[in-house]
């Protein structure tokens, strides 16, 4: 019984999604190759699964359409393949991460790469695009954030240091290796890196040097993926 | 062989320091009741362990200089009690929010308060709090903070989202019971509610009524400090 997975996806084909990333990464982590069906925005409601959001993962009978969901879901099947959560300590840690990175990685990056998002998206995408997120940005332009980038890059870099404090001390978030954690932030960082050309991070930063690592993971999924150059 | 605890203190007597209180709400997780000498900035060189901020504790020829490495002592020394880091997941979720609250949260509260700090201080300690946070500040007088103080207490508010969702959900960060996860949060809430009138949250947000179970905490300890009204 294989596993389809409905990705979003850009004007170009590439997968953007920050937390579609974090169900390739979970899926990929626990060795298993989905049937991907890359979808738009637009596309969402015509899954005819019930789902207003991407990633829905479905397997056999089951669908499940959310990103958390989809690794508490494959932690349960596949139980013999490495563990997303290894503990009822560790989810509590990838919980505070996930609210963590929704309320505020997400939109600091946003804040920097939301022009590009809009740039790369299909034409049938763009205008309800910019509506919601201009209406999340108070009425402004998302081409007005390009004038305040130096600001908020470095902010970005600045809201990163819980995590820089860490990663210059272990190889992954999980540890000596990746967990679903690592997935959580690494979903974020791809998002930029596949729509956007601006550098979020130094290259000797150490959240840049374990994103690399992250990027090599599962045989380079992520880096198969063309960066936005 | 008892337990000595250096503890800052204000100039009423009070202990206001967030890192000291990570250390007496430690303890006291451990059923331990420490010999408190309380001390002023100034006499941190004078307490003559070699420490340069306090919390410090001294344990027989053991001396301990870092709130982190007494919750880790501690573990060590008393397997019996309940663990302070219950794994190392655990741990690893604690480090985060150690980073977390160093580099976000304390500052986000620092905005707020730190002119009822200067109040509070000792005479003695006060040109040196002025002189160092004034430069961490840019130059700018403590008392400018207060007319800012209805965009810090809301930016603090919603800095507070990724702690608030989780507590929505359940009674402590470390799940049913606290851990030394709370504690590192508490210290940072109760170092406000200590020297500051200013109340932080409103009532009804779940981050306050998990503070104020943490304050009825091994016979309300946190309570038994007064408020400033």
């Amino acid at each position: 019984m294989g596993y389809v997975l409905y990705d979003l996806r850009a004007a170009d084909g590439r997968s953007f999604s920050p937390f579609c990333w974090r169900a390739r990464m979970a899926l990929a982590h626990k060795g298993i190759e989905p049937n991907l069906r890359k979808v738009r925005f637009s596309d969402i409601p015509c899954i005819g699964l019930g789902a207003g959001t991407v990633p829905v993962l479905q397997h056999g009978e089951a669908v499940i359409g959310d990103s958390w969901d989809i690794a508490l879901y494959l932690d349960e099947k596949l139980p013999d393949a490495p563990p997303l959560l290894a503990s009822d300590d560790q989810r509590q840690f990838a919980r505070f991460l996930h609210h963590w990175v929704s309320t505020q990685l997400h939109f600091q990056i946003f804040r920097v790469i939301a022009p590009d998002i809009w740039d790369r998206l299909d034409p049938m995408d763009q205008p309800r695009f910019r509506e919601t997120r201009e209406k999340r940005l108070g009425g402004a332009k998302l081409e007005s954030l390009r004038d305040n980038q130096g600001v908020t890059v470095k902010e970005l870099r600045s809201g990163l240091a819980p995590l820089r404090a860490m990663l210059e001390r272990q190889s992954f978030l999980g540890g000596g290796a990746p967990a679903y954690i690592d997935y959580i932030v690494f979903g974020a960082l791809q998002w930029a890196r596949v729509v956007s050309p601006v550098a979020l991070l130094e290259p000797a930063d150490a959240v840049q040097c374990w994103f690399e690592r992250c990027l090599d993971l599962h045989g380079g999924l992520g880096r198969a993926e063309t960066a936005t150059p």
